[in-house]
């Protein structure tokens, strides 16, 4: 199978469908891998990585779009790439389309066979594409809320971490799943005063089991949402809500 | 020196001054030891034990007073021993003298030295003699106060550990000397929340290194302590004010 | 649907079959609930908790009872109750019938469709609505038994804890399940040294996995109970009888 | 005493020179407390709590500074608070005096007895006041640090906490002492690969016990250093240069 | 049935098919169990402890073979043992039949149905029966490895555990299966510094979730492996090709 | 200074009496190194790193010898070594001189001023030159008894590990200083049920505090030794004979 990986062309978005080494498995597995010149700059890989690992190097996405059975990438296709997709071809990358009534007609209109990563799901209910993302996203909500918390930011002032003698930042996160208890991680290995809650018991007693008196968990329902979230000092919403786009974690 | 072991006559006192093994060591080094018959049956420890590590075996504790020179006990000597104690003797005990006067005089009218246990002090300000019981002292309490705690007990049917979902109960600590860590560290052990208060930062500090976010410490003053002790399930007074006796874990 | 939550009338039972966070979520979703004056009292609850989630407060049981379509209980009904059931209510509730065969008679002649929480089975075989009180019971068992190894309750005198250069108290756990599980957490954290058995080797790998050299883990076997349940000062049972009543933790 | 708490007036320091519970504590001891007016606010403590403590509220400084015996700041003075000091007067406050000969001879001229809280050492080489300010730098540090990692802050787009299957952030911190400490502890929490250097034996030891095969210690020298510091993603110095100003942990 | 445990006659081979708490375990259920004199031997079970559990010794591995329904063995039967083999017994042991075609022609020709242990596959795609043997290969692994590095055996003198200044060794699994999560387990506990490679997601993910910062995982792939392997003090391959036989820890 | 470092000459001493980054401190101090050549090669220090260092390298050891102020060794002179000593010479090595008359009077002879490592004794009695070498043989102690622990080796065929639902193997360390802690935290890390005695309360104390119910604390005395060596699948002895030579760790 042809594969390309193209360079992703959203404002703000450093990252790219496909390793090195992952072109490099493919291409020992008998496929072609095409990657278009500079797709992984972003992420610190650079073209020679690829040709070595046995990508063909294209210089620009047209020819990659017209050439590739299968197009790898992160983000959804933007207006510029709607015409470069084509019947036949396979998309794989993440669309969360529920907001996007435009790109669902261009998908549509364009015949392609378009797979959402975040809609794969494994046997066991997991989402094995969309996990990955969550566990980043997870561990990287209590640095940014430590940083917007900082006096200097216009935060409380209050260190999560707090200091021998003097109380930690209360965090609360809602909802124990990958991003959850991703971010719970985090915010116990920062030194919180951290309190999850699910509504699943199974997950709860997991939590508890593997934290102990690291942290408190509580059963999630109107009342007991009501009485924590006000003591807060950084409240971590942690819950999928199936269809919706991924939350952006910096103020716009 | 012959060393004497007596039986203690105290009511529900069930401890020994010295096992068969310490026996054994002093013997081993040229001593000769006096025990008392049946004095360690309290804990367990059979006169055939005490005869094996090389005691005598003494039927009357006045014939063990009037040879030994030097007697090891647990508790101070109560009226009924004051006779039995002589000049030139030595007196090894946990003593507690400050709130018993007729004690102090019968000690010194008997022209004995007697050594608290208790204000035996090392170089670096422990008190190695005390340290053991304070110890067990600070493991009991949080037992003894989740005992008390249960509803069937009298107390407020709150379980130190919570469960998953389900708050803990709140431990608060007052003094993280040999008695307070000990406590906080079953009380931790136990699932409770825990708070430990002192003065001291560096005992925060070292509390904070190896608990991490398992506990809270607090600096300790008349605000803070007023601020927490309120939320407590169980509260663990730790404070040694010198001279004092041993404080009661049970009620009278 | 019309729910009622009664007070529960057994003696020395203080729980209560709902919280008012679950009144309030079950009107959220638009059911009607009934609670019976002083129903949470002992589980401090009070009525005006109740009613500020949603609930209409009914002054007598047997109103309660000829309203509600669906009654959620703590306990089995005892005899002053058996009268109140009817045909075509639901009852949900700890029942434990098999040593009860008045209340099977009565509950079938009632009518109505009584679920026991024991009964009620997950998918995977777990059993949601046992666990959380084995959790508790787990949970309390190594405490309850600290208590009576105390001396002055008439035990041993073994301090679970041990304490530095004292060997701690053997604590041997038959079965790994909920109950099992929670008493060797509470076990370990009490500072016992624990072993504790169980036919199935998977739950003994996750425990080893857990717990590491914290904890003993045996096959069980004739042979390895025979040799463990000698040198045990503390033995929890922790074997789940299908059909059983639930283990008394107190000495009758 | 006459002790006196006035605002800091250097920008950005949002820190006071006492809390509400040390007031009540000289107040406690006798001694009587002025706290000029908003002193706390950047603290997040209002004058009605420093009232409440028992401290006299004053609106100006110079009043204050006029009272006042002993001065407790946290910040050195700036020139407007150097014609406030007087002859006879304690000031107990943060200096850093080495690189600021204007401010030493302001100190000179004024007569008064100045106490650089950073220079306060314990009998065993410790500096009590210092501690608790290196105790929040160094916990501060990789959170700021992991902040400008990131992509949108210009940095290499490291998170500390790698995800499974991804190398997390190499961290080498300089120092062993309480800024290192603190730092490495929270590094350690966020999931970083910590190597940390210091020319202490005894250092590396203890830290080697504590976090075991979480961190890597090495003995720095000229050439461990010219190793690590390439390597590093977040590189943080941690070395006490005895005179120096504290570091600035944000660019200016 | 008639269970038979023959002495196993490889060479080297220590184990014997059943300890006396099986034996005991089949005969409380109405089994009758046939023991070779001295096949406990190797693992330190005399015939005595056999007898006491119930089974009937047998002089000779013919009359068992002879007379038992079941064989229960370790290893795979070797030529002396073919003839014992009849048409409608049952044999349990390893066989590893991949790479030995006679031992297989000879099991077809006895007529007997053999299972092999490390076939038995239970719902989950666990291997009940291999998993044990996994368990203790992965835990020798590290320290026959240790073992192997040191100087005076001809390796490389690198300690595992490093020492605080030192770097440790580093130790590279690749598989986190069975094998590689014991091995881990203990190389982490020696101190090493591991980094454990696997293909399947979810695995490095618990792992990670479980050890933290204490380990590095990676996903495998030509080119992580290409970068990991030449760094390793020792690799320990921890993958299972199904249907080969167990590897030699030891050198030939 | 000029300061030396000669190839040591001792049967199987594979290591250096001080590394490169050790000379290119010295160097930066404006000291002369001199290096003998290949006198790092057994720890894997070729001469090329010690020149870049700053070393002068040396062909024989008579001129290094001849030339240096200081000689920074690792073992004792042995008799070719004895004449190239001289008068005014500072010697740095490990000595263990009381089994080693000859050697003792060779060093009085030759005039020299020798140090032995093992006895250069901190403010606070630690042994800084003794402690890291302590810390090695420690952490190798457990990894030599598993080696001769296997069956193959002509041992029990005992795994430290156990594995879940077997018994770990039994360690029991006698001492507790640099010795005993370091080879019990790779006893622990290996898995197996350790037990260390010491006669210092403060180090169990220490130990329980760090290892809680991972290990078994126990005050050592005749009895408690005899009680618990018969137990022992593996017995390290830790303690200090102050002037006795270094124990072998591997038979003769």
């Amino acid at each position: 199978m042809i594969v390309g990986i193209p360079r992703e062309i959203k404002l703000q978005e450093h990252r790219v469908g496909m390793t090195p080494a992952g072109v490099r498995t493919l291409v020992e597995d008998g496929h072609q891998v095409l990657v278009e010149h500079g797709a992984g700059l972003g992420s610190g890989l650079g073209d020679t990585a690829y040709a070595q690992a046995g990508a063909s190097l294209v210089e620009e996405s047209a020819e990659l779009y017209a050439t590739a059975q299968l197009v790898v990438k992160v983000k959804e296709p933007l207006p510029p790439e709607y015409p470069l997709l084509r019947a036949g071809q396979l998309l794989f990358t993440y669309l969360h389309l529920a907001p996007e009534p435009i790109l669902t007609e261009a998908l549509l209109a364009s015949g392609c066979t378009a797979i959402a990563y975040e809609t794969v799901t494994a046997a066991d209910g997991n989402l094995p594409l969309l996990t990955p993302m969550s566990e980043i996203a997870g561990r990287m909500a209590p640095q940014v809320g430590a940083h917007w918390l900082q006096k200097g930011q216009g935060g409380k002032g209050v260190l999560l971490a707090g200091a021998p003698g003097v109380r930690p930042g209360r965090v609360v996160i809602l909802g124990a799943g990958a991003v959850g208890s991703n971010a719970l991680r985090i915010a116990v290995g920062m030194g919180a005063d951290v309190t999850v809650l699910d509504i699943d018991p199974a997950r709860l007693t997991a939590l508890d089991e593997h934290y102990g008196n690291r942290i408190h968990t509580l059963a999630a329902n109107s009342q007991s949402i009501e009485e924590e979230v006000p003591h807060a000092d950084l409240l971590i919403g942690a819950v999928l809500v199936a269809g919706a786009r991924a939350p952006r974690l910096v103020p716009r």
